[in-house]
């Protein structure tokens, strides 16, 4: 059960879901973000973003963040769910063009420290063919999921351990983004 | 200077103002939040809010936000950036009220990780009398400087060695807010 009363049966909205019920105030730029950042008009495909998303999760060690980025990037990733764990489980040698490892390599920095982003990792992502804005997203993304993950285990709220629920999840936000 | 080309003086706009600058999708979400949990309506008061956002910042080592938080937080607290200090320097001696230390050490746990927060952070910051919502947005602002620290100094952006930059900058979001 989470550390506060959040109003809700924890196992119909687990997660962050709960949160964003109990203050809708901070649920609206939290959700804006997510949207902008993960399904916004890109060069990134929103599958790459999400990868990036559930990537950083798994850093954290967060349970609910991991699983449901991990399958919504897999819902929207033509090698599916194999990818995302084998981007997770091993990054250097995961089947990921080049420019996206680069940025994946970004975001693992970033989620140590803004001050491990080196000039190197720039480079490396710059000479596989990063632009600016990549750059940016990449950093943006694993940023703000150093904060998804931060309020959703801050809070001790449930996460579900079936993978289906996960699964559905990511259908819906598939479908219907991060808004709905 | 910035690892990515921002397009702006990046002396005129160091920190996130430049990033916010150069991406106004991704500015606008990250101010809104930023308005919600500083400067909306709360039983914290905005100098209170403040002093979370810059002691997070300083364990974070983010120059420009600690430098620009403890700023505004200094600005709208009675006892000025004395307060600032004492709280980042010795938490366990600084002259808060026993609530607001209930709070800021469950702010420290969520920067190192949100799971981290033990039943016992939140107990005690109960028994100081904090409610719910406080506990949420003391979670919520910490995990949102793990990104704001995340972003400035993933990005690499300028942080000003000159004092008067923050207080300048203090008083302009003392007066108008982080959307202005």
């Amino acid at each position: 059960m989470a550390h506060i009363a959040l109003g809700v049966d924890e196992t119909l909205f687990p997660g962050i879901t709960g949160p964003m019920i109990y203050r809708p105030e901070t649920a609206k730029p939290l959700n804006d973000l997510a949207e902008v950042l993960l399904r916004g008009p890109h060069t990134m495909s929103r599958g790459e973003r999400e990868l990036i998303a559930a990537y950083v999760s798994g850093l954290n060690e967060c349970r609910f963040c991991c699983g449901s980025h991990s399958a919504t990037a897999a819902a929207q990733l033509e090698q599916g769910m194999c990818l995302v764990d084998q981007v997770r489980a091993d990054l250097d040698n995961a089947p990921v063009s080049p420019k996206l490892r680069a940025l994946l390599r970004i975001a693992g920095a970033v989620q140590v420290s803004g001050r491990n982003v080196t000039p190197a990792l720039i480079n490396d992502a710059r000479r596989a063919g990063s632009t600016d804005l990549e750059i940016h997203d990449a950093v943006l993304i694993a940023a703000a999921f150093c904060m998804y993950n931060r309020y959703v285990d801050g809070l001790g709220t449930l996460a579900p351990s079936n993978p289906q629920a996960y699964a559905y999840s990511a259908k819906r936000i598939v479908e219907t983004g991060y808004r709905a």
